[in-house]
């Protein structure tokens, strides 16, 4: 069974010579770069507006990232999105990166954005735009 | 208590004007090269060698972060260092970022080396002069 | 007349999350990425080979970048590649950064390999698979 | 003669682990991030104030960077500042990235700051504030 049936959103990613370090393979900072480009390049894409713009923003509170097969400019990449939790305040994502048309992951990640003010950097509720945006990336959308 | 009494290690890190990230603070990739810097900078200084010559090298296997408060360039911040599993082939370290002179970290992580054949990559034993330099980084040294 | 006449490839670059920096737009360091990933990532394709297992390296002598318009994530680019200057041992590219479907550049630079051999690093001549496959950037071909 | 008589004022930079590029040394692209945090740190430092909160902010108009040795983490440098150009509406520093305790410089390069209202982004003078911190900066302070 393919890794990809665990998520519901391909996003491209284009690696970069620098992507690579001195062994020769994507470094494992790197993922984090593309998990954060995904992730807001998706709400960005589905909402239609710039988020950055938005009265909450979406702070992240925790990522991490398990890494199984080393990558390497200029491979073509893709980052699976789901969606493995969705509360009232905070969205935990699912990741996945995968080589172009490969079924299996070579890496799988976790990372959680937490809704705050814009202006004062308190908690508040998730904005229905992006609540909105994300539905398609929920394992049952009834 | 102080959030530093559970690391052995501090590795001073400057952050740079690019880490922080449109919303005005270190984004969360960053936090991974300051760990990667620390663990590997550690490693050289310790051992006097470099690492990156020895015949088995450490790959990055596993790697997490939660971050409990934002930090922002010019900040001067340090890189707590403890060893949570000494295994045979990997070592897994625990992290804490915290600004210079305060007692609570700002960040805290896990990151963990599996050891590789330089040239074949395959899993081999931690070399005995990079298990000798982590020794001060375990907690108790029975 | 477009700036796009004075180039003849074009690589696409996808912008990234964190290229953005603290005034909303992408970093000024980050257009060296996209120099550094264009002319390698055409290099690399067009010989068809992994030019970094070459006995001939090209190690970068001099960049520079003029800055004209602003662009931000999530702008979907394009690197424009040309040859200023083909010698025995270096290259120069000049090369234009523009945004997808659009006339004028918004950034124009000059990067410089200088080719050294793999273990020595002393300089030596450009190998001839490199040469062959820079010839569609120079601007007459006769 | 001292490669650093050309210079007034230096700031340290660590080196990270991941500025090394797949040859083993700092990648061309770092040397920038490298000039964007000593004179932006520089003058955070020097007013004593955020300088992204004031009404007129330093955009990069020109970068250029010319390499002359390499240098590798986890090698400690300098960045040596000095201005070339000081204008009504702009700031032209020459660079100079060096080795700590070692006199010649290992690269050097120019960058441009040209300041417009942080609103509307247009054209205006350099603010007082910025102007009295890089006296020091200047070869010749009458």
């Amino acid at each position: 069974m393919s890794d990809r049936n665990a998520f519901r959103v391909f996003r491209p990613i284009a690696t970069r010579w620098l992507d690579n370090d001195v062994y020769g393979h994507v470094n494992n900072v790197v993922y984090y770069a593309y998990f954060d480009t995904a992730v807001n390049g998706y709400l960005m894409e589905r909402t239609g507006i710039d988020i950055r713009q938005l009265p909450a923003l979406g702070v992240v509170a925790e990522t991490s990232c398990r890494y199984l097969k080393s990558v390497s400019f200029p491979d073509r990449l893709e980052v699976g999105l789901a969606i493995e939790r969705l509360g009232t305040r905070s969205i935990t994502y699912r990741l996945g990166i995968f080589l172009e048309n490969v079924s299996n992951r070579v890496a799988e990640g976790r990372f959680v954005h937490v809704y705050v003010d814009a202006r004062t950097r308190e908690s508040v509720e998730i904005p229905d735009v992006i609540r909105a945006a994300v539905q398609p990336l929920l394992s049952e959308t009834p």
